[in-house]
Parts: C-alpha cells; structure tokens; sequence
C-alpha cells in the first residue's frame, strides 16, 4: 500500500484520507507526518477527511493523537471537510473527538490556523 | 469505491490521487471536477499524483483529458509532484502528457496559476 502523501502549502500541511485506514497505514502517516513537520516548520497541519463515511474509534483516536504529535511539535491540527453523517454517527457512539479542532471545509481550516498563529503571536 | 475528494481553496481546486486509477473512477473524476469547475468558479485545477508510482498511458490520458475539459470551462490544469522515476518512465514509453502542465510541487504550481492568471488578465 502506498503511503499518504502530505502537501506542503506554505506553511501548512495538507493530508487528504482517502481510504479506510489500516493500523500500518495510520502509524505511517503520524511517523511522516512528525518528520514532515520537524523537518519543514510547518506551523499548521489540516486533514480533510471528506472522503470518509465511517468514522470509527480507530479513526477518531489516531486523528487525536496526530492532533496530540503535532501540538508538542508546535502546529496546530484542524480536521475538514466531515461529512454531517459522520458528525452525528460520532456523537452517537460518544466520540467527541477531544482535543481535535475542526472546521467546515479547506478555506475556513487555513482561516482557522491563520488565527490561531495570531493569538499565538500575542500571547507570546 | 469512495470517489475521490475535490478540495476547493479560493480560485483552485486541488485533487490528490492517491491510489490507482480504474476506468470508472477515471470517469467520476472528470465528471465531478467539470461539476466542481462549472458551480465554484474555479480558475486552477492542481492535481497531486506525488502517490503514485507508476503513471501509464492510461493515467497519462486522463490527466490530458482533464487538462482539455478544465480548460474549455476556462480553468488551467496543473500537475504536480511528478516522482522523478515515473517522469523518467514516462519519456522512455513516449509519452510526452502533451497539453498537460506541470510543476514540481503544490507550491509551484500555486505559483504557476497566478502566474498564468496575470497573463491572461494582460492578454484580455
């Protein structure tokens, strides 16, 4: 199986799921997805999970704890494009996906990340 | 089979292919981007084939295909993340992807768009 292609967009990666994730499959993309950031600065990492229309607990906790790798990397993740279907089935099975942002689509994610790097600047 | 996600980011749309491309999903791709391009607007169309290994003459096809539709709905196709082996394979078959634009990576070809935008803004 191929690997995850992450994108580079200045600085903020893009990773599309497109296929329902094995357990190899995920731990590749967190190990590249940890390289990439370190290696590129990325402050901002969003995954558009558009595609998806199961998301199960296997799902949920990988995206938290690529949520969780990224943060102690210094970039901020935010989860796009999920499907309505997708958001009512978690809540049902009550996965909240803790410590996961999320954002409509795309353009309101980089919007999201944009703001984020502000109040991080003044925070600072 | 999940059809493969369009993402819009302003003027551009961004596909990632990710695995290998059958007949059918060929076919839902180009319908979905014509669909995509006609109701958004779109002026760029980036595709990522970074994943893939192997583009044949197939692929090749479908990519000169989109490039044609995307730009009589006035839209400019670009491809980008060409592995450096599937370039070399690709000019050892003869197939040159004529009519297809290319750069070396989604930054690029960002650039590339724009690029193109200004000229044909200067040409109307």
């Amino acid at each position: 199986m191929n690997r995850i292609p992450i994108l580079q967009m200045g600085q903020t990666l893009l990773v599309t799921i497109q296929v329902d994730m094995q357990d190899q499959m995920a731990l590749a993309l967190q190990d590249d997805l940890a390289n990439k950031i370190s290696t590129s600065g990325a402050r901002g990492v969003l995954i558009d999970i558009s595609a998806l229309e199961i998301v199960d607990s296997f799902v949920g906790r990988m995206l938290a704890s690529i949520s969780g790798i990224s943060r102690i990397l210094d970039a901020t993740t935010v989860v796009v494009g999920m499907q309505p279907a997708v958001a009512i089935t978690l809540v049902e099975l009550g996965l909240s996906l803790e410590g996961v942002r999320t954002a409509l689509n795309v353009e309101r994610g980089v919007e999201l990340l944009a703001l984020t790097r502000k109040e991080n600047a003044f925070a600072r």
